[in-house]
C-alpha cells in the first residue's frame, strides 16, 4: 500500500508574535507527506529549484518518503512563501508568494507510480489535479484540496476535481465560498449535492466536519495548549487522514478514525515551526494522542 | 428536585438579515428557565415592570415554571434590549440596552425556596449572585454565568462568584478576557487554577469545552442548518445543562451528558426567534437530538 502525495514543496519565512524563521522547510505536499508517513509508504510528487538545500531533502528521506517524484527544475528556484501571524495565531498576513518552479509546472506521474493505492493532491491548478486523477484509475481512495486563488480563478475546475476525487478537502472559508452557504452543515451537504463524493471541512482549532451521502460526522478540535506555528496544519490533517486510510478499509467507521488521526497529527504539527515537530514524531505519540482525544470527547448514550 | 434560575426577564427587539421582531420575550433567565423546564421543576427569580405583558407571563406558566419569584416592580419598566445581527449571524451590534427594573434590583430568595436542590444564576451583578449562593447553602450544584460588562467593572467580584459556585459558565471571549490566555484549553485550566471548581466555556456553533480538576471534555457543535436567531443560545445551553443535572448525580459522566443536553436544547432554540421554539419543544425531540448528536460524533477506539 502506497500513498501518492502531490503539491508544493517550498521554503517558508514565518513570523509569529513570539519568534521567526527565515527559510524553513514548508509547502502543502511537505506537510501532507510527513504526516502520512506516520502510517504508510509515501511517494512525493513535487517540483523544487536548484537552490533547494540538500539537508532539507535528507529530512524527507529520513522519514522514508520516496523522492523519485521530487523533480529539480534546471535553473529554477524553489517556491517561497512568507507570512506574519497576529497575536491570536488564527489570522495572518501573507507577506509574499514567489511561485518559482511551480509557475506553470505540470506534475507527471513517474513510471511505476500508477500502482499507488491512494493519492492526495494538495492545493494546485485543478487541471493538474484532474490529470493526476486520470493517471491513477485504480487508486481505491483519492482526495483533492484547494486554496482560495483557484476558487477565485478556476471555480469550475475546482468543482470538477472535487467530483472526480473520492474526498474533497476544504477549509471553512472555502466551503462557504464554494457553496454560498453560511451554515457549515449546509455547506457540507451542498458540496455533496454539487457532486463531491464526500466533503471534509477543516475548522482549524474547532475540529472538522465530514459529509457524504451516507454519513455525517463532527469532530471537535484537540485542546491545543501552545500553538507555535499553525502553518500547514490543514495539509498535515489531510495527509494523516489519507495516510491512515491507505492502511484501512474505506468504511464510515474508518473514515471517522482517519479524521481523528488527522486531528491528532495536526495537533502535534502546530507545536513547532514548520514541520519540525513532524520530523521527530513517533507513531506511539500519535496513538497516545488518539486515545487522549477519545477520552476528551467520549460521552454515553442518554440514561 | 427543583432548579432555581435567576437573572433577567426582558423584552427584546431583534433584527436579522432575514426578519425582525419588535418586542419579543427574552432575557437570560427566560431562556435558561424554559430550557431547564424540559428536565425538572424550575423556579424563576427575576424582576419585571408593570408593562410586562400578561400573555408572556402565561407562556412561562404554560411550561410549568414557578413564577412566585417573578417580581413586578411598581412603576417600573421591564428591561429592554435591541440588537441587529450581521449576515453571518455570528456577530451583532447591540442597538440599545434599557436596564429598567434591573437597574439596582437585588434578587431576594422567596420564602421556601432555600430548599432548591440546584441553582443557575444567569449574568448579573456578582454581589447579587454571591448573595443568592449564600442563601442556598444546601444546593448540591450551582452555576454562575457572567457578561463582559461585569468583567470590565467588577472582575474581582466575578472571580469570587465563580469560586463560590460549583460551575462557572463563560463564552470564549470572556474566558480569554478573564484569564489572558488565547488558547481555550489553557483558559479552561486557568479558570480552574484561579479557583473555579469547574469551568464551562461555550464556543457557540463550535460546541463547548469543560475543565475541572478531574476532567476535561470537548463537545463539538450540533450541525445547525437554519439559524433564525442566536439570541440566548448560551443561556439556553446553561439552563438545559443545569436542568438535566438537577435530575442526575453530579459525576464526570453525567456532567458530559448534561453538556450534550445543553447543546441539543440550544440547537433548537436558535431555530426560532427569541424563545419561541423552546415554548413548543418536547422532551421526545430533545432525546432524539441527543441520539443524533451521539451518532454524529461517535468514533471507535484505535483499531
Amino acid at each position: 500500500m502506497t500513498l501518492l502525495v502531490s503539491g508544493w514543496v517550498a521554503l517558508d519565512a514565518i513570523e509569529t508574535p513570539f519568534a521567526k524563521v527565515k527559510q524553513s522547510l514548508g509547502g502543502s505536499a511537505t506537510c501532507a507527506a510527513l504526516a502520512a508517513a506516520q502510517f504508510t509508504d509515501v511517494r512525493l510528487l513535487a517540483a523544487i529549484g536548484e537552490d533547494f538545500p540538500e539537508g532539507e531533502q535528507a529530512k524527507l528521506e529520513g522519514r522514508g518518503i520516496d523522492l523519485a517524484g521530487l523533480t529539480t527544475i534546471e535553473g529554477g528556484t524553489t517556491s517561497r512563501w512568507g507570512a506574519r501571524y497576529h497575536y491570536d495565531m488564527n489570522t495572518r498576513d501573507t507577506l509574499f508568494t514567489h511561485l518559482g518552479v511551480n509557475d506553470g509546472w505540470k506534475p507527471v506521474l513517474p513510471a511505476g507510480w500508477e500502482d499507488s493505492s491512494t493519492a492526495f493532491m494538495a492545493a494546485d491548478d485543478p487541471q493538474a489535479q484532474l490529470g493526476l486523477l486520470g493517471a491513477l484509475p485504480s487508486a481505491r481512495a483519492t482526495m483533492v484540496d484547494t486554496i482560495q486563488i483557484y476558487i477565485d480563478t478556476a471555480k469550475k475546475g475546482v468543482e470538477a476535481a472535487m467530483r472526480a476525487a473520492d474526498f474533497a478537502s476544504v477549509n471553512e472559508t472555502e466551503a462557504r465560498q464554494l457553496t454560498g452557504q453560511a451554515s457549515i452543515a449546509k455547506a457540507g451537504r451542498a458540496l455533496v449535492e454539487a457532486g463531491a463524493k464526500a466533503a471534509l471541512i477543516k475548522l482549524g482549532e474547532y475540529g472538522a466536519v465530514y459529509a457524504s451521502p451516507d454519513d455525517y460526522f463532527v469532530a471537535p478540535g484537540y485542546p491545543l495548549e501552545d500553538v507555535v506555528d499553525p502553518t500547514g496544519a490543514g495539509d498535515t490533517f489531510a495527509g494523516a487522514f489519507m495516510g491512515y486510510l491507505d492502511t484501512a478499509e474505506v468504511t464510515p467507521g474508518e473514515v471517522r478514525r482517519a479524521i481523528i488521526y488527522g486531528s491528532a497529527v495536526a495537533s502535534f504539527a502546530v507545536e513547532g515551526f514548520g514541520p519540525s515537530r513532524l520530523l521527530e514524531l513517533t507513531r506511539d505519540e500519535v496513538e497516545e494522542r488518539y486515545r487522549e482525544f477519545r477520552a476528551f470527547t467520549h460521552f454515553e448514550e442518554a440514561g
